[in-house]
């Protein structure tokens, strides 16, 4: 069998304790190169840069491991990476470990997952990894332990169709924590509320701040799940139909 | 009745002609505050600004209508005309007219329909419009008609469970449009091809070009509507979930 081509990429930026964690787990596993942002990208969701031309920089940060600084967002670095670097698309795509949850909504704000979800588009069998530990020099040991199972999962046993998991890993102790746990996105928001302040020159500026609030504690979910000591992988899609509000509109509009 | 409130805004800037169509389709079905960002935003995704903080600046762009210019992304000017300038949830959320296409895959790219996703995860009825003329002195003429038909049916029968709904309008002459048509989100894809270019000290920088891709031409989907000269409608939701794809993972893992 030829070596695996695996492509590593994150949001927190190259220099993020989550992707070297990560990188290690991966480079048992085929031939790893990374692409990842040269600053920390976090909550860019799908965002792509159209109107700035992007750089990118070999660095030796992983030693023998081939990597680049990208100065664009998470998505950037997955485009320019298998046009640019790679010149063909890999065979798996890993993202993370990130510094903080992804579960529930945060999918949909989380530039870790926003550039697993491109290289899925593209078919590429991809997983995104957070850890729910968000600070900067967060112990990503337990974390890496489930990336590494769960990648081996994934090879041996293939990924689904839409090709793309999102794997949260709970802030606990290796014995703590109970397994792996298939589950939906849980339904919750953020609620904001910015920060007012005033400047040297007294205009107003603000400050995002926000309170994130579950809106179920279905035991089906990845919210569940962590409060409850497991590892939660919810596959996701880029299928955005709401096929039963298609209905709806079909006979009532 | 009284009034209702009405939050528009855009990813293209405040300055676009798609919004002031917007803006002149709106203040007829009640207040209409505008909260936009005040330089292009298209292609942002979902992203949201963290570590920078957010300025907002009243203007008299739209004469009467309130009007503010936000520093941040369509998501931000959602999220900060709620908590700021508001200072409630308004009864309906209009973002648009986006200057190009946002059918099938690209509402995953979209910052004009990531602002309105951001209203409907606070449940306000949200939509997005998009014509395919992306040129800015676009004539919005064609899709302001649909839109205010569109708004019309929103409030009188009201908007299905995810309160969300992606609305593209082909780039035709009005008497060449056949209608309004339900559909489902397309597979579709980008293809990349990067431009290299040189800088003048020498070093590699990269401009994104892509290739759209249609993956199929059912006659239930968004492109297809667009190709045989429908607006298309698409219900949009934020569960991500692959249900499929987690029946093969409780299975198979």
């Amino acid at each position: 069998m030829p070596e695996k081509l695996i492509l590593v990429t994150n949001d927190d930026g190259i220099t993020a304790k989550g992707i070297a964690a990560l990188v290690q787990v991966a480079a048992p596993f085929g031939r790893v190169v990374v692409v990842a942002p040269d600053k920390p990208q976090s909550a860019m969701g799908h965002a792509m840069t159209i109107s700035q031309p992007l750089r990118l920089v070999r660095t030796d940060i992983f030693g023998d491991i081939e990597a680049y600084t990208c100065s664009g967002t998470p998505v950037d670095c997955v485009k320019l990476a298998i046009d640019k670097v790679l010149h063909r698309k890999p065979d798996l795509c890993l993202s993370g470990i990130n510094h903080g949850s992804n579960a529930a909504i945060n999918v949909i704000y989380s530039g870790t997952m926003s550039a697993a979800m491109e290289a899925s588009l593209d078919r590429i069998p991809a997983i995104g990894f957070s850890s729910l530990d968000y600070k900067h020099d967060a112990d990503m040991s337990v974390a890496a332990h489930y990336a590494q199972q769960i990648i081996c999962s994934a090879l041996e046993k293939g990924l689904p169709s839409y090709n793309l998991l999102n794997v949260n890993i709970p802030k606990l102790p290796a014995d703590q924590i109970k397994g792996i746990k298939m589950c939906r996105q849980a339904a919750a928001k953020w609620v904001e509320n910015y920060d007012e302040r005033i400047d040297p020159q007294g205009r107003k500026y603000y400050w995002l701040t926000g309170e994130f609030i579950a809106e179920e504690n279905s035991e089906e979910t990845d919210l569940w799940a962590l409060d409850n000591g497991y590892v939660s992988v919810v596959p996701v899609q880029h299928d955005l139909t709401a096929y039963d509000d298609l209905a709806f509109l079909r006979q009532n509009w």
